[in-house]
């Protein structure tokens, strides 16, 4: 009997220090989808096909043409379709919209407001994001602030990676959405 | 003592069950709060009576009527009285404080950033809200992702209405806001 | 053994009252930061220096001076170094990235959507901020709704001082970051 628990001790004082200087590995999501969105620019040639549009920018800067400085400054509204693949002529299951500014004179950094909008079999309601996209990392985390419809009340984090791009007209967006509380 | 084992088993298997597989129905709001607000904006002739401002728009549009498209692309700043009816010239309870931006180019969509902000004898504090507004749908759910004061980080969801519009000058919007998460 | 628990009563009755009837002062944050961030406004003379442009006004208004009406209406786009103290020379811990909106015609308030986004040796992560500002008030809480790194998934509440401002081109704000749900 004395001999098991000495053998026991060293697995207990284990999860005390696991428990004390927490790692974020132990944390499983509730719920996980990967979905890809695609964002096509106007740039004052592509109004059939463009899904979004910068509609501010600073002084001196016009809005067919991303700013100097890194685009600092720019904002684009967007109306994106989101894919289940890296295909932008797969079916939308829904639309990523909201918006993006530039906010760094000396490297390409975005903040980022928008929602996932579902209205299909695949899913129903939306998913709020917010954060930081610092663009030139290949993998960003922004904040799932809340949700709706089948997402109700849901947290969590989204990775984001830069899937594809064509010069400053398209981008495609890889979202890695972890939930971490589900309801 | 075994047939009274036996009689309650089917009651725990149905809550094994409903757990499993939970329904978003269950969820009751820990505090609900029906409020409306009105906003009306500037055309270059209201001045002293408008609530909100275009200051963002695609290339081609100006800022005093709302862009072709469906509005795509604008972006409008508002401080616009909440009232506890649907009158206008009721005494205003507090503040909706932000933004919408419109995005769509095929139908009327906006993106919502605002506050609630109150300091008055009925409300103390502010009510943080994100998400996506399908505007033509009767309801629209947006999530409610904080709050101080009297709200002190609350969470919820709150459901919009188009209570009244008057062309494209005033609207006003009733929001239902159901907290999930009360402190 | 009796009397033991009648001594014990008493405390239990007032531990239910406590929790029936809660105030907001029992709250302890689980992790609290204090830091400080720097706004330097383009005014069109000081490119080098200036950490955030005025990038959309309304009707009449231009990108270099802050607009009449108390800035209604201006939105402004923002980098600003983030230090531990109020120096605006000490060596940064992080940048503060996102936007504010002045939107109020008869006072100054802003709406702010923002990050602290940590890549050093004191933070890595982000936090996510949205909230009003009230910017008269000695005081002013906002949300934070979520973060990232560092700060996986946690929310709270950040009191924003200005802590100093110069005409209307510097201004320096000391944010008071309580967060009680940690991860």
């Amino acid at each position: 009997m004395a001999s098991k628990a000495l053998v026991l001790l060293p697995f207990f004082i284990l999860l005390v220090v696991s428990s004390a200087y927490p790692s974020k590995k132990p944390y499983k999501p509730c719920k996980q989808l990967v979905l890809y969105f695609h964002d096509i620019i106007y740039n004052g040639n592509n109004k059939e096909n463009a899904t979004s549009a910068i509609v501010a920018a600073p002084q001196g800067a016009n809005l067919t043409v991303l700013a100097g400085q890194f685009h600092f400054g720019n904002i684009a509204v967007f109306d994106d379709p989101i894919t289940l693949d890296n295909n932008l002529h797969s079916k939308p299951v829904g639309r990523a919209q909201g918006m993006y500014l530039y906010d760094t004179k000396n490297t390409y950094t975005a903040w980022l407001g928008f929602s996932f909008v579902f209205n299909s079999s695949d899913y129903q309601g939306s998913i709020n994001f917010i954060g930081a996209d610092p663009l030139m990392n290949k993998t960003r985390d922004i904040s799932v602030v809340g949700g709706t419809g089948d997402f109700f009340m849901h947290r969590g984090i989204a990775t984001l990676m830069t899937d594809s791009f064509e010069g400053e007209v398209y981008f495609r967006l890889r979202a890695d959405i972890k939930f971490y509380e589900c309801w």
